[in-house]
């Protein structure tokens, strides 16, 4: 631990949604301070963290301010303006570094580098016009999905396609942005593997957790995911071959289509990832404190899964059921702290212990 | 639950050290805000709070504001001054009420309350002057054990008596302040009860732990504690008899010496107590959070122990210890942040799991 960073040095984190708010928690367990920089006020991570700088990311005096009161910046979203990185990358070391932002910022980026890493993708092309669609469309087929390159998450910045009649109103909802069109894929079920890599290049990965979506949001994550230890070795080969080829450092998540022709990458995240909350009460060292220790120069963690868990998120209403909850037996709580409820607004997640 | 506090809402927390640190963790998991009170700088659990108060228990406008800006105060110490607790529950409640802090300042008035309770405690008497000391002595025999009635911890304000020899330097040592002299109990263990009552009257007790000292400082608690089924009983009932004597709210620590005569009460302490870290890893909801819920006005979770845990401190060097530790499985680590290492300074400490 030669390289680690000093007991009470402060990590920088961009971003204050939950997961700068449980990174930030991580983060103290290890004997270390957080800055959150994020433009919103009363963000959740802010209530963790020893200081939250509130400024907007084309603020490149705050953005330096901020740089120089940390010892390392992370994030918890990949959508950071290059002009800001730009700023911050001058200043202190960004971990993960910024061929994984360039990498995972872009779809069309993302699915050009897994396609050269030879791992398995569904059918794509790029679209720049509606021309282009229709064009995609006859070589990809439908049903098929049209998506943003850039900023699109939780099934926002999407139109699916199942005829050439849906083309014209698909393109003209994506505002003409770079997009990619993406075959559909016939999977048996989703799953995903947290994976992580330290400084000195030691790889570990958390169990995949199986996933279930309800309207593009993720509602469960259940380990173990009913695969075969053939496919488990698949999900860690392939998520190891991604953190090397990024020479990544840090957290990530990648989300996987199961398939009887094997894994198909869906995309991937470089950060701590909603489908590894489960960590939380399932292992020693959960994914936040895996990613802090990673961009920290520590050891991994042992991220051994010793326990059946399912992770539920808690989307807007579902706040309501809070009071049932709280009763329940062997039933972690996880809520966020955000102001306001909203339809579709994560607030919270419950980890079940099953066995 | 339509006693609790809504979600965003802010506890407020008098002292910043690693309990009042872990409490705000807590607090985050349910949605809460904190708020720290503390005159010292840079302290662990303003690290990870919404805010900090720095000001003196004597600032009577600062303690108004803390109070105004808070919900619910409860506390990580119980030596808070008389006169802040004045101001504060003109304000706010301050759960666990005054009643638990009167009874537990005091060695004397702590010792006549259990007694008064029927509960087993070592032979004891007031000391205030070397005569009296002499007295005492007489009565009790020796060895025993002279303290300081208010502000002693880890072995602080304490000195031991083998012989009439010894009585001078003890009492001088004490700056004369009142005492209490203490007869030595042959016991076979030490363990502890965490245990919790919420507003609504439940009560719910962790596993007793298993405690070692070292120089007069927790080093470590292991649960399973080997005490029989008997005990364990015996440890539950006359904990909630003490939580329903002060009509609790909140969790409270109870050390016992495990004797042939039973159970003897050593003392109480009204907060989250060193020998309950270990339910970070053992437990669903740990004491923290037990904490926070009893105070809030939540149900009480799920205590019930699901794994075997030896929980160790880390006083003072031992934090060169942690590169290795990082390293171990089934091994959690909580460092506090504190900025200098000193003999004697609890650091953090380590849940390690055993089954």
């Amino acid at each position: 631990m030669s390289e680690a960073l000093a007991q009470g040095a402060t990590i920088g984190i961009l971003g204050g949604g939950q997961l700068g708010r449980m990174l930030s928690v991580a983060a103290s367990r290890l004997g270390y301070k957080t800055c959150i920089f994020e433009p919103g006020g009363d963000c959740p991570a802010s209530h963790v963290a020893n200081c939250h700088l509130q400024a907007n990311y084309d603020n490149a005096e705050a953005l330096a301010k901020f740089a120089a009161s940390v010892d390392v910046i992370t994030y918890e979203f990949e959508n950071i303006p290059t002009s800001a990185l730009d700023v911050l990358e001058a200043l202190r070391p960004i971990r993960p570094g910024r061929e994984a932002l360039r990498v995972s910022q872009d779809r069309l980026i993302e699915k050009d580098f897994l396609a050269k890493l030879g791992l398995k993708i569904a059918p794509y092309a790029a679209v720049n016009s509606e021309a282009g669609l229709r064009n995609a469309v006859e070589t990809i087929g439908t049903p098929a999905i049209l998506k943003t390159c850039r900023f699109g998450y939780d099934g926002k910045g999407q139109a699916r396609i199942d005829s050439a009649e849906d083309i014209s109103e698909a393109w003209a909802s994506m505002g003409d942005a770079p997009c990619v069109l993406e075959g559909f894929v016939s999977f048996t079920k989703e799953i995903s593997i947290i994976a992580a890599r330290g400084l000195s290049g030691e790889v570990s990965c958390f169990d995949p957790g199986e996933n279930v979506h309800k309207g593009g949001i993720l509602y469960t994550t259940t380990v173990p995911a009913q695969i075969s230890a053939a496919q488990r070795t698949d999900a860690v080969l392939l998520a190891a071959r991604i953190l090397n080829e990024l020479d990544y450092v840090g957290v990530l998540g990648v989300e996987l289509f199961v398939t009887p022709q094997g894994l198909i990458v869906n995309e991937i995240a470089p950060r701590v990832h909603n489908s590894g909350h489960w960590t939380q009460a399932g292992c020693t060292v959960d994914q936040f404190e895996q990613h802090i220790r990673a961009i920290s120069g520590w050891p991994l963690g042992d991220g051994a899964r010793y326990a059946d868990v399912v992770m539920e998120n808690l989307i807007g209403d579902d706040m309501s059921r809070v009071p049932t909850l709280a009763k329940e037996a062997k039933t972690q709580l996880h809520l966020y702290g955000k102001a306001e409820v909203k339809t579709g607004r994560k607030m919270g997640h419950i980890n079940r212990i099953t066995d």
